[in-house]
C-alpha cells in the first residue's frame, strides 16, 4: 500500500512539474540516473507534491519567491535558470522577474544580483524583444 | 543643488518606508546614530527610494521576495522580522508569509525554514488568533 | 488512503526521532504549533522518514555528517546543538564530534569551527568529565 | 532637476570607475543591456558614486577590502577578478593581493582561498614575472 | 631548526595526502605555483599534517564529513570532487558518499544536493557499473 | 624536537596576538578549555603565527581585510567584534573601520552591513565621543 501511495505523491508532483517546468525535471532525471534517481524522486515528491500544491500561495508567487532565494544565495546558476523559466511558465512577466533579481542587490549585494541577471538571459532573451532599457545611451 | 536633490531622494524613500514599516527605519536610525547615520541614509535612498518605487512589481510581492531571500540566507533574524512586519503591512496574509518561509526548506534546508518560522512568530502571533494547524493532534 | 499512508510515513519518521533525539522534535512542535505544525510534519516525514531510514549509511555516520554540515554553514546554532545531542545518542563519542567540528576549520574557517565548539558545550559538558586537553597548561 | 542631479551622481561614479576599472563597467553594461541597464546604473550610482568617493578610506584599501569580501564569500569569481584588477590599478602590489586572499583561508576555509588564488591568476600572471615562491622545489 | 621541523610537518602531511589523494595535491601545486606555492604548503601542513592525523576519527569518516561540508556550502565544486575521490580512496563505498550528499538536501536544500551529485559523477561513474537505482523506470 | 619547534610557532603567534588582541585569545582559551584547547592552539599557530607574520601586508591592513570578510559573511558576530577591537589596536581609526563595514553593503547586502555596524558599537562607542554624523538631523 505504501508503494501505491508513493505513486500518488509522485504523480501529484509530476502534475505540478508538467505545468511549470517539464523539461527541467526530465533533464534532472537524465543527469541523475547514472548515480541516483532517488534524489529526483524526492524533488518530485517533497517540494512539488507537498509544498507547491499547498493552498495559501499561488504558483506564480511561489516561483518568484524561489527566484529571490536562488538569486540571493548566489551559488546555483543552473537551478536559478530552471526557476526563471518556470516563473515565466506560470505567468510572471520578464519585468517581474528582473525586478525581483534587481531587488536582491539590496539584500545579498550587487554581485548576486548581477549574476542573477546574467543567468536570466538564457530564458529572458527568447521572450523579450523590445524589453531594453535605454538609459545608458540617453 | 545636489543636497536639494538628495533630499528629494531621501523623502521619496521615507514615503515608501512610512507606508510599509515606519517603526523599523526609526529603530534603525536610533541604533545607527551613535556610529553612523550614513548607512541608514543609504538604506532609505537606495533600496526604498530607487528599488521599491520602480514599476513592474508591487510592494506586496516585493516584501514577499525579501522574506524569501532573508529566510534562505538565514543569518539576519532582526531584518527578517522587520520585513515580515512590512509584508503584513502591505497586505500579505499570515498564511502567504508562512508559505514562503516553509517553501524555503526546499531551497535552503529545514534549519533556514525553521529559523524563519521562529522569527515570524514575533509579528504573526499578534495577528493570528485562530491560525493554528491542527495536524499534529489529529 | 492517502491519510493512512501519510500516517505511516509520519510514524516511521517518529520512530527514528525517538531513537536519536526525542526531545528535539517535541520542542520543535511546541515552538511551531502557534504558527504552523506543517513544517514539523515535513521534518518528520521527509528527512527522518525517507532519508535517515535509507540503507547505505548508518545513523551514527549520518548524524556526524549533519554536524559537519551545520558547523560549516555556521548559522543554525540551535539545530547544530540538537544534532550534536543526536550524534551522542547514536553512539558517537564526544571526541568524534569534536574532531569533526575542529576539522571544519579547514573548510569553513576558524570562526565556524569555534562557534561549533561553543555550541557543542551544551551537550558535551554533561558527558565529559575528564575530557580536557592539557596542552595549554603544559 | 532630478534627472540633472542623477546625471551628476552617474558621472561622479563613472569618474571613479575610469580610475579603477574602466573595462569592467563597460563589460557590465554590454552584458546587462539586453535585459536591463538599470542594474548597471545602480552599480555606478550607489557603490562607486556614493561609497568609494567617501573620505575616511582610500581607494587602494577599499579595493583590498572588496577582494577580501569576495574571496571569503566565494561565489562570484568574475566579480572577484574585476576587483583584483581594480586593486592592481589603484596601486596594490601583487603580493598585497595574494596576502589578502591567503589570509582568508583562516576565516572562510582553504577552498575559498584556493579559488581566490585561481581567480587571481587572470590578472596577476600578466604583472608578475619573477613573483614565484620557490618553497616547493627547495 | 625551524626549517627542519617545518619539513617534518610537511612530510607528515604529504604522507596523508599520498594515501588519500596524491593527484589532487600535485594538481594544486601545479595550479598555484605561478602565483604562490605557500598556500599549498599551508594545506599540506595544517589540515593534512595536523588535523587528519589526529586520533579520535578515522580518515574514512573524516573524508565523509568533508564531503558533507563542501556539499552543503555548495560553492567549491572542484574541491568537492577531490574529496569525493579521496573518500573513495579511503574505503568509502559509492553508496555511502551518495547517501551523505542526498542527506544534505534536508540541511542545505535540494540545489546543493543536486549540485553535489552532479559533481560526484566525475569519480563515481568510473567505479560504479551496476549502481543504478531503477525507481524511475519501475 | 617537534615539541620544541611547536612551542616556537606557538610563541610566535602569541606575540602577534599580544600586540593586536590579547584579551580575545585569553577569552577563547577560557571558553574552549572545557572541551578542547587544541582548536585555540591551531588559531595561535596557523593564522597568527604563520599568516599574520608574513611580509607583504601590514597588520593594520590585515585586520581591516578580516573585518571586511567577517562583515560580508555575516554569521560570526563575536569574532567580528574581536577583529574590530584588533583593528583599532593596530592603528585603524574608527572611521576606517566604519567605512569598510559600510562598503560591504554593496557586496553582501545591507543586512550584513547593518549587522556589522551594530557589532562595531561594542568597541567603537568607547573610542568615539564626537564621531557622530549629523546628517539625519540636518
Amino acid at each position: 500500500m505504501e508503494n501505491k501511495n508513493c505513486e500518488a505523491r509522485y504523480k501529484k508532483g509530476m502534475n505540478v512539474l508538467k505545468q511549470i517546468n517539464n523539461n527541467a525535471i526530465e533533464d534532472l532525471f537524465n543527469e541523475l540516473e547514472d548515480v541516483t534517481a532517488e534524489l529526483g524522486k524526492f524533488v518530485v515528491e517533497f517540494p512539488y507534491s507537498e509544498i507547491y500544491t499547498r493552498e495559501g500561495l499561488d504558483l506564480k508567487t511561489r516561483e518568484l519567491a524561489t527566484v529571490a532565494a536562488l538569486t540571493s544565495m548566489g551559488n546555483a546558476k543552473s537551478q536559478l535558470q530552471n526557476h526563471i523559466n518556470a516563473a515565466l511558465n506560470v505567468d510572471n512577466s520578464p519585468s517581474e522577474i528582473i525586478e525581483v533579481i534587481m531587488q536582491m542587490s539590496a539584500y545579498a549585494g550587487f554581485p548576486a544580483s548581477i549574476k542573477g541577471i546574467m543567468a536570466a538571459k538564457k530564458y529572458l532573451k527568447k521572450r523579450i524583444t523590445s524589453y531594453k532599457t535605454k538609459i545608458k545611451n540617453n
